[in-house]
């Protein structure tokens, strides 16, 4: 068990469940391309590079801590480097692609074995290491995994979108999947942990897709095993999901927390799955595109209700987006969002 | 009003809450591009001239009736009828394409008046009468319209998804193109009642993207306003919904009823918001890709909880898909769920 220090006293209260008046703020792909800040690094290194290489990797984490103050940071990486140090031989141009896919279960021979691909994610330890280096000593730093169910289908089909039937309909060929997957998850998630990542998140783009007897199968109960290997290190987020879903992923043991997208009420799930671990969400990341005037009421309309409820009854609230930051959104929205949470929550 | 008579008798017992064992089955585009029957008709006819020939539109309906035995047959046309009666020159290739599109107030003046606007959508009312006409004695028939906001998707961004927020931010926008295209949906929901349906689908593909806020004012509003003057003879349906959208829509008085996708579980939907209406849905349609014995497998699993409930704890149920039958669905998958659907819940 590697045991978590939290540096941002906001993010610790909302892991511990400790009631608090402002919330922390961490948001999905806060140091992403629509920071100029990126944009700069962008013009001298790829994508691959900013991720590979540590000292960079750090830098991009850094920039929006520094520009926009979050309370949380997280490693900047990609969810397809578990599949990279398998063997799949991963570019992005400028999606991801990778050299081969996994349509039968003979395909699984063509992967390396977990003990040999683990090599070709230490530089994600490092990367975490060196990001805690340069962040303030009152930021949170957070780690990242693909979700496993996301994983299959960019293995299998090349993206985590459009008819997943052949994921969902032949179990024994994920299962098989899982056999090598999930141990090599482990070993990432332990290497993240390790680089001193006080949670990691498990993003699982693709799994609110799922029927609730197959996200049982693929999802609740995968996500179970690893938290029973690291309780209350490993939180979750997956778009497009339901309450269905989510029941299922509150009851996950030792879970840290999850978060939603902006299509559910955060009042209401609070309410529901509140007083467990953080729950993190989930502002409408398309309403940052309003004019100043608009995004302000929007910002209002979609607080104070939050603000209403008593501290006791959103402790865990991790203030964030439905989803990631958008490219082209405007520096000026995240300003607004961040500013206008602090001072609402601000007795 | 115009009062109903529903021919299919499962159908009027779910609409009337009466319990029973074995429930009506619908699905979304039983007529489509899986069948061969329309296939057939397609090599000979343009999509255009199916939905506009009442006496094609009506075969295309009756063909999966006589092949599958539905309970409910459902007009054969398209969603986006109403903005090319408003004057946006549609066609297909083979994705719908409207002439030009809706991106600020100023465009608002390019559109027909609504009383000019219906004569243009006088053929789904023949296209009832028709259907009507062929089908069975014991089929129900329904017709459909398209919610307003995946119409005003379709109408400013050409498509019912991605980055929406021009729509979601523009509110005024928003409300004044509903000032046209609501009197306009009124009007056309009165020709498909006049012309025999028993119930108006309203399908809102889009609407399952809105946070809570703009889901009550661009979804849930506007649709209290129609039942207002069509009380219980429409039901509704979006995709990707959360509990949040359905608690909003369950409390829209008089609605006839409304479908969830997969993502749902059946018995927790009827559990929390049966009794009221109709509840179609949900077995999930990529599942209709796998081969037989593990499709049976998969059918199985998902009817026998509903199976296991007391038929007064399931009325209002409507047996059917998440969403559309997809194109290259084997015919004997449709066969399968049918028969095991009528065999399961026989006594």
């Amino acid at each position: 068990m590697i045991t978590t220090k939290y540096h941002n006293e906001r993010f610790a209260n909302a892991i511990q469940l400790v009631p608090q008046d402002v919330p922390p703020i961490w948001f999905m792909r806060q140091a992403g391309r629509y920071h100029s800040h990126y944009r700069k690094l962008k013009e001298t290194y790829s994508f691959m590079e900013l991720c590979k290489e540590p000292e960079l990797a750090a830098e991009v984490a850094l920039g929006p801590v520094k520009e926009f103050g979050f309370d949380v940071s997280i490693l900047f990486s990609d969810l397809l480097f578990p599949l990279e140090a398998l063997g799949m031989g991963l570019t992005y141009d400028p999606g991801p692609k990778l050299s081969f896919s996994l349509t039968s279960i003979t395909d699984l021979n063509k992967l390396k074995p977990v003990e040999e691909a683990i090599e070709g994610l230490v530089f994600q330890k490092q990367a975490v290491i060196r990001t805690r280096e340069v962040l303030p000593k009152d930021v949170s730093l957070i780690g990242f995994v693909g979700g496993p169910f996301t994983l299959m289908t960019y293995a299998s089909i090349g993206k985590h979108d459009g008819n997943l039937s052949f994921i969902k309909t032949n179990q024994n060929f994920v299962d098989e999947f899982y056999t090598i997957l999930l141990p090599l998850l482990k070993k990432n998630i332990e290497l993240q942990l390790q680089g001193g990542a006080e949670v990691v998140m498990m993003f699982d783009t693709a799994a609110g897709m799922l029927d609730p007897n197959n996200f049982r199968r693929y999802v609740a109960e995968p996500i179970a095993e690893l938290t029973k290997t690291f309780p209350n290190q490993i939180g979750y987020y997956a778009k497009n999901s339901t309450e269905e879903h989510i029941r299922q992923i509150h009851k996950i043991p030792d879970l840290v927390g999850f978060g939603v997208d902006h299509r559910f009420s955060i009042p209401n799930v609070l309410h529901e799955f509140g007083g467990k671990g953080f729950i993190q969400g989930n502002f409408d990341q398309e309403l940052l595109f309003a004019d100043p005037v608009t995004l302000k009421h929007k910002i209002k309309e979609y607080l104070l209700p939050i603000k209403d409820m008593d501290p006791k009854d959103r402790v865990g609230w991790v203030a964030g987006l439905g989803h990631g930051v958008l490219q082209f959104t405007p520096e000026a929205s995240i300003h607004s969002l961040i500013e206008e949470t602090r001072k609402v929550f601000t007795k």
